[in-house]
């Protein structure tokens, strides 16, 4: 199987900005990137990043700099006859058992629903589909597996459908994950705190 | 195992006013409940219905209106030597599939976190075990459960951790769901939008 976990090198995470300058949000954007790819390993997988540019990483890197549907097409396209496992990269709930279940999951074409219309991974075992991140990308992808006259199957899971974009997000780094990009929020100080709805926000020492 | 399934029975999910009138959030409150209801059936078990006010349904409906933390408290205690187990009403992705994974996962106390720190359902099958749900319930169940010396799990489920409170959730019911809040919703004309942030929104009919 290969597993190929696409980057955004230029500024990523920008709807971060309200709680982490430029610096923190690619700095973060990249130990959220090693969580999924040390899950990956676990599962004894060797991911390639799909990077938009280069990356200072021992990770094995393809650069691509087109918008994320070119370059996820062109990946599907080149492992025509590979079965094929996209996983975003900014998923730090994700654990190898998470990923387990999804590489294991049957079905011609597996989706791992985001929250908000999203599709957080994928892995595609036929070489006709190809993906469309704008919109409700997985009713789009549901749509163009079933077109295909693919077996499809989607994967129910809290963690692979946490993608961290929002600043309301990271509180869900802090509650359910341990890894580095957890230990990078810790390390500056980030604390939950509780709001007058009783939903949960995170506080930063000034 | 008795199942139960809190219910707010006055002014329901008031983060719905911006798109949905005081009527129509009580009535669309009541068809999530009756979606997790008929999950629960499914899984074979006959729910009760933990209602602060008198509802007009044919479940079995125990009437308690004291806050949550405190009438599920009681639950528990009135049911010291059953397994209990407590699923919000709010949850209208949920399926019977969903509802035995967390029924059939082992351990003393089975947690099933929401998104936002809560905690959405459980399973409780030692008596010693208390809620809190104030603040991060999902914390506060974990560590009130390993005090216990109780064995605790969790399930991973997306279904399980999309509980409807604000507009946006509501995206998730119409692209993952298809029972009666879903077919609400669409009687009512809602459909998806997607906007400059490629994020979904849903949109009504003027």
């Amino acid at each position: 199987m290969r597993v190929v976990v696409p980057f955004a090198a230029h500024e990523p995470k920008t709807r971060l900005a309200p709680v982490l300058d430029a610096d923190e949000r690619l700095a973060f954007a990249q130990e959220m990137l090693l969580d999924v790819r040390s899950a990956i390993r676990g599962c004894g997988h060797r991911p390639t990043v799909l990077s938009t540019g280069p990356l200072e990483t021992d990770a094995d890197v393809r650069v691509d700099d087109r918008d994320l549907t070119t370059a996820v097409n062109a990946v599907l396209e080149d492992h025509e006859d590979q079965v094929v496992a996209i996983v975003m990269a900014d998923l730090p709930l994700v654990t190898e058992r998470t990923l387990q279940k999804l590489f294991d999951t049957e079905g011609d074409v597996v989706l791992a629903p985001g929250r908000g219309g999203g599709t957080n991974a994928f892995v595609a075992r036929i070489p006709e589909f190809e993906v469309d991140y704008h919109g409700a990308s997985i009713r789009d992808h549901r749509q163009r597996a079933e077109a295909a006259n693919a077996s499809v199957n989607e994967v129910d899971s809290f963690r692979l459908a946490t993608d961290i974009d929002e600043p309301a997000d990271l509180v869900e780094v802090v509650l359910h994950a341990d890894g580095r990009a957890a230990d990078w929020l810790a390390d500056r100080g980030f604390e939950l705190v509780t709001d007058d709805e009783k939903r949960l926000d995170l506080c930063r020492p000034a």
